[in-house]
């Protein structure tokens, strides 16, 4: 007897779910149903920037499968087709064609929800006009390009300083805006430290990007016409052709919410370790609209990664087939190439830590990517947090040229397996001096930090 | 009342012991003394390739810490001085300055041995011959620097295709020499398994080298004036105006043989975990001239290296200075720079997992270094082993472009944890367009791993 799997989302997670589904199961004994609301289906949204600042040509190059192609795999994608409602005592979607307008229902066996993120849109007078963009869909940043391509003035301004709004700065001044960038930190990336992301702040400024710290948006101002003018906070307006929002983005789970799903502090899905939501054998969820277990403070977090929906959808696909698969958590790795810096962390910052109960040593390091008498050995900062007394790593962040931002691997790795910075100054790592100093600067600052480990008790 | 440490070699297992033992203890408590046979110390022999190829432009540069500056830490570091003879009943080395011929007797409280490795001279008629060349010390590379200086032939002989061997080719090629690699083994890279080390010898055929593969040398023939003329192989004889031997390095450990310290296996010193000579409280061994426990294979091995070289000196340097600190042992990481190529390794290929009684998988992937759509995305290979039915990691070699070598460090610390291959399918490594496809090579690899091992069972 056949059954029925409903993705509601048609993007990594969603679409990984159902293709490894389909690996396991043949579609004479499991139907798979996709809804996506967008125009597109199995992109890559981290490479929206990219494509904006025009390091990839093409939209289309960001599409890793076309909806045709997850048809003729027997997947029923159906694009433009927004979810209304998860009716989960009657297992079944309710689902709009955005086209035709005409609403349907379709019953389940299996669901997936991988409704994704949305980005924050904080709301402010003016949030609205025209020609203020969020960039987390490709259609966001089509609707970005399209507005670029309308405007003629070439002033932006960026609101927040993640990794979405540097790179988005980045993409920006690399098409000839003037580009501002408005936040509330102390310093850009707040993923890192203040101090290590005050390194990504020279960086900006030198690729004559402004940067204006501390400071909340009150306004967006519009002319008559509805189109943005300017960026208001408490001292200060900046004028602005375009504004980006590069807050962050919250979980999609609107849906969910509605039909009573459990809910996390983030806003996002919980699951077990199989990735199903809990209390619920036959629902999965998956990608940006989770929560996840954050191995290192032992608490759930929300992470928009394409890395992490992926492998979400894996493990979904591979238990909806049948299978046996579970994604035990995250470390909290992330890497950023932004304004001709790597960018890297993983663990837990100090702030984090803190939140966290933990106690801890923090050391900082200079060092190069090369040996130093290498052609092309470009420095290289590291900072890592050992836990107080079991000197347990806790965290690393990198912040330097070609070379810098895979180097957080090995403490991802060392994260994952419990090591002590102690262990971690044994490792054995790959070096030759067209690759590393002879001591590898995460050796280096091992080093350190086993030292102040001890110093501290 | 003051202690006297002898160290005998001063490269950088020796002078990293003498200078880590100073940091702990003053010149009023311990008295230093280095010997270095040599004109050079504290230098970088991992870079005289480089070095000789001309991306290094000074031999200087290779020097991390001149005689003087070592001398200006109260280490009484003689240059060009022999040891003669460890007198390990008396307590006491006998030493010969090598430009006076004067003698003299010391003796010792506590002895550090870093006497490091020679290069490989198999026994053939005409090995001596004039313009045959070893590349293992800062001497030597100047030794063969001044015979290409000399010689106007440009027709150069490589015998052996290790590390050394394609690095010397490379930078023979690079210098304008025609270069011909004769080596015994179906591929170069012996430490790679033969069908990745197919991939380096395509890299080495389209630089210009020529590559003769199972050819063992009989014979070096030499002139009247006993200047080498040829390489001799069973079935050719090869022209050469020069020949550098890349066969590979063995400990130096004439004087501890004589001396009746323990040796192993490959002829280097045994010691325990905090690098002492097993069975001699007061004599500590490091750096190429000691065999490391290879924590994969449980087997001593010999593994000359730079980093490890100066990790034994730190650990023995603490060891003297009243300090705690071991050397739990190696997973084998090696990474190259070699025409174009970065080749990577650690853990075990398959003969050695075999040698070692391991049954395992093995399996290949074809990824790339960025995300597909990102400028500069290259392909990369990578050749993963798993032990049967447990699925442990064993190994891991890569061979690809930019970005390919440093990746071998997730392997190397998954190894150090003793990961299963499906636990790395869920490693939380970095990811972002410019740095990685959604999944990691390492992870795809990984992932068709624990695929064969559920397989394979």
């Amino acid at each position: 007897m056949s059954e029925r799997l409903v993705v509601v989302g048609g993007d990594a997670a969603g679409l990984a779910a159902a293709s490894q589904a389909r690996r396991m199961r043949g579609a004479d004994e499991l139907e798979i149903v996709a809804f996506e609301r967008g125009s597109f289906a199995s992109y890559s949204a981290c490479g929206i920037p990219y494509w904006v600042g025009g390091d990839v040509a093409e939209r289309d190059d960001l599409i890793a499968r076309t909806p045709e192609e997850h048809r003729a795999r027997d997947i029923d994608l159906r694009m433009r087709t927004e979810v209304l409602e998860l009716d989960i005592e009657g297992r079944a979607v309710r689902a709009k064609d955005l086209e035709s307008g005409a609403e349907s229902r379709l019953s389940y066996d299996k669901l997936v929800i991988a409704t994704g993120a949305r980005p924050i849109r904080p709301d402010l007078p003016g949030i609205d006009a025209r020609g203020v963009h969020g960039v987390q869909t490709l259609d966001d940043g089509q609707e970005l390009l399209d507005t670029l391509d309308r405007i003629e003035g070439k002033r932006a301004v960026v609101v927040g300083a993640g990794y979405i709004g540097v790179e988005m700065a980045e993409a920006l001044i690399n098409r000839g805006y003037e580009v501002t960038v408005v936040h509330r930190g102390s310093a850009p990336m707040s993923t890192l430290d203040p101090d290590m992301g005050a390194l990504v702040a020279t960086a900006m400024l030198g690729m004559g990007i402004e940067i204006v710290c501390e400071a909340e948006v009150v306004e967006i101002r519009a002319d008559d016409a509805g189109r943005v003018r300017s960026v208001v906070t408490a001292s200060a307006e900046y004028p602005a052709d375009v504004v980006v929002l590069g807050i962050g983005v919250t979980p999609e789970t609107t849906l969910a919410r509605a039909a009573g799903l459990p809910l996390g502090e983030y806003g996002g899905l919980l699951t077990d370790l199989a990735m199903r939501v809990r209390g619920h054998d036959d629902i999965w969820a998956g990608g940006d609209c989770v929560e996840v277990l954050d191995l290192v403070s032992g608490r759930e977090r929300h992470i928009a990664l394409g890395t992490h929906a992926n492998k979400h959808g894996q493990v979904i696909g591979t238990g909806i087939g049948g299978g046996y698969a579970t994604f035990p958590g995250v470390v909290g790795t992330a890497v950023s190439k932004v304004c001709e810096l790597e960018v890297a962390r993983t663990g837990l910052g100090e702030r984090a830590a803190a939140d966290a109960g933990l106690q801890f040593v923090a050391v900082t390091i200079e060092s190069t990517s090369r040996a130093g008498y290498y052609p092309g050995a470009d420095p290289m900062t590291v900072k890592m947090l050992a836990e107080r007394r079991t000197g347990r790593l806790l965290g690393v962040q990198i912040v330097g040229r070609e070379g810098a931002a895979k180097r957080v691997d090995i403490a991802a790795v060392a994260l994952t397996a419990g090591m002590t910075v102690d262990q971690m100054t044994a490792l054995d790592l790959g070096y030759a001096p067209p690759f590393s100093p002879v001591w590898d600067p995460v050796l280096v600052a091992a080093r350190k930090a086993a030292g102040a480990v001890r110093a501290r008790g």
